[in-house]
């Protein structure tokens, strides 16, 4: 029997460069090897957006349309929706019960989010995401979580929620383990930190070449190189990363042709963009392959949470046994 | 169409008199009147209990027993189990999204939890209990919540939060009112402080008739009375409370009795022993019907069960709706 991936995104968003790179790329060679489970997290969206409930629901599609863009295969892998599943809900609740704040408290998100804005006015379900996380890779009893380096911490207090679990009550829940990501976080195409679409430094997924090659155009490179023939720094050059990134092969020939001063900027990043379009184009063509039938990506989203229900149900039957709630067995 | 009404009990053990007095005789009279809604809070009872789940579900049907026998009828008023019903712990999730930590902590049960032992290590379940009570008294749209004063800020706490989603999303949740109780809370015999089971100063629905008379022999009376014809301090003794409560029409006469030191106390505690024997004896005898019957109870946990399910259902429909998750309608 194959092994059971956990893995998701909130739907804030359309998903972009960073994504592909820090884990779908991952997810899609993941899926081949086991038994793929795809949260399209609509409740988690709601910590941060619930007075933007519309966004969040065309940011569900959209971002199911990133996923069968990029590979994912709706035969391979099971993409589903998370309020759909009441028995997250009712798990989240349950283990609430014996999570301290203090240990909430403890989790790098909620610690600096804390920091920011005081505890007191965090809201009490942004407070709840380690649970809630807990949660959702436990109701399918998922043993495998990709996770990148700085989410170590959230899956480790995810394992101790379902360790004390199995102590308090039966071990019926899976100890989840992580499989880290080896590709470190992609820098923005100003340079100045991670990808992110807020920051407007993402190069989205469903881009078309112009968008591609703007976005590149625009982008942020060694400031200390004025003229083309200057020395160049790629360390601290975005377009750099991005050729370490997608096209691993040819980074060593930039780095050199950059340090030495004898590839200017506009012919680097016209490789750069070259690249991109070469990754993406294939994207933009399933993305309007799926885009023109919504009735086929309805009815996958459909089927992968009827199956992911299923299973949640499965769990819960033995949560309740577990807890003795099984009144009336 | 008949006012619904909610309300409930955690079950962490038997029920006694201070109960019947606070709230289940009033819930025998509003039955009569309004579509009453009885919760077996079975989750919120892990709020304090998560460890004990073998008493929980013990102590579900015996509250359930202590329901039928004071004249709870299951054919007017809907008892029925909190775990069953998922819709009400998708409903504190998603409130949970709209409620700060520092609303919470202004809940004056949280905040002398929070004073006794620090927030920090209250578990997230216990500070969210204001928001669950809320999902208790939502999903099934009640509209008249029976409480004492001092739940009254409890009550307004959970009108916030429905006016709040009203506000936020559309108006599909009932605003409740508090339909406060007249009865304060029901000394325990030791005269110190309230009845209650923990303390050892109550008396159980389920007495038998030599129990209730070694409880009232037991109790504490006025201490500065040492001789019968001292002449006694009614207002200080849990005797005369419960002549108050049980026989009010017979309460003058006893008053009288004591200040004057006519009455001693031990015949004082004969009358009211004997006036609790005809108040719990018909209880005791519906007790044992019932508990000759579980497949009858069962029936009854399990059909209130099914319609507190139905409502649930219809109210997540709407609350999916309002809020824009119902992507598949």
């Amino acid at each position: 029997m194959k092994e059971r991936v956990l893995t998701g995104d909130r739907v804030t968003g359309k998903l972009h460069l960073g994504h592909y790179v820090g884990s779908l790329k991952n997810r899609v060679a993941l899926q081949q090897q086991y038994e793929t489970y795809i949260l399209l997290a609509d409740v988690q969206a709601l910590t941060t957006h619930f007075d933007k409930p519309n966004l969040i629901r065309s940011h569900l599609r959209e971002v199911a349309l990133d996923y069968l863009a990029v590979g994912i295969d709706p035969n391979r892998a099971t993409i589903f929706v998370q309020s759909m599943i009441p028995e997250i809900a009712e798990l989240t609740v349950l283990f609430s019960m014996f999570v301290t704040v203090n240990a909430l408290r403890h989790n790098p998100t909620i610690k600096s989010e804390s920091k920011n804005s005081g505890l007191d006015d965090m809201y009490y379900g942004f407070l709840g995401y380690p649970v809630s996380q807990t949660a959702d890779i436990a109701f399918c009893k998922a043993t495998i979580v990709p996770v990148g380096d700085d989410q170590l911490p959230h899956l480790e207090q995810s394992r101790k929620i379902v360790r004390r679990f199995n102590e308090l009550y039966k071990p019926v829940l899976a100890e989840p383990r992580a499989l880290i990501s080896e590709m470190p976080r992609l820098v923005g195409t100003d340079g100045k930190g991670k990808m992110s679409k807020s920051l407007g430094n993402a190069v989205a997924l469903d881009s078309s070449y112009e968008e591609i090659a703007l976005k590149i155009k625009r982008a942020r490179t060694d400031p200390t190189r004025i003229h083309k023939n200057d020395p160049g720094h790629p360390e601290v050059c975005p377009i750099y990363a991005y050729h370490q990134a997608f096209r691993p092969d040819g980074a060593p020939e930039i780095r050199e042709g950059c340090e030495k001063g004898t590839m200017g900027c506009s012919a680097c990043k016209g490789q750069i963009a070259l690249a991109l379009e070469q990754l993406i184009e294939p994207m933009r063509e399933r993305r309007s392959y799926y885009a023109a039938r919504p009735d086929i990506v309805d009815d996958i989203l459909i089927s992968g949470t009827r199956r992911a229900r299923n299973i949640a149900q499965d769990t819960m039957g033995e949560v309740r046994e577990a807890m003795s709630l099984n009144y009336f067995d």
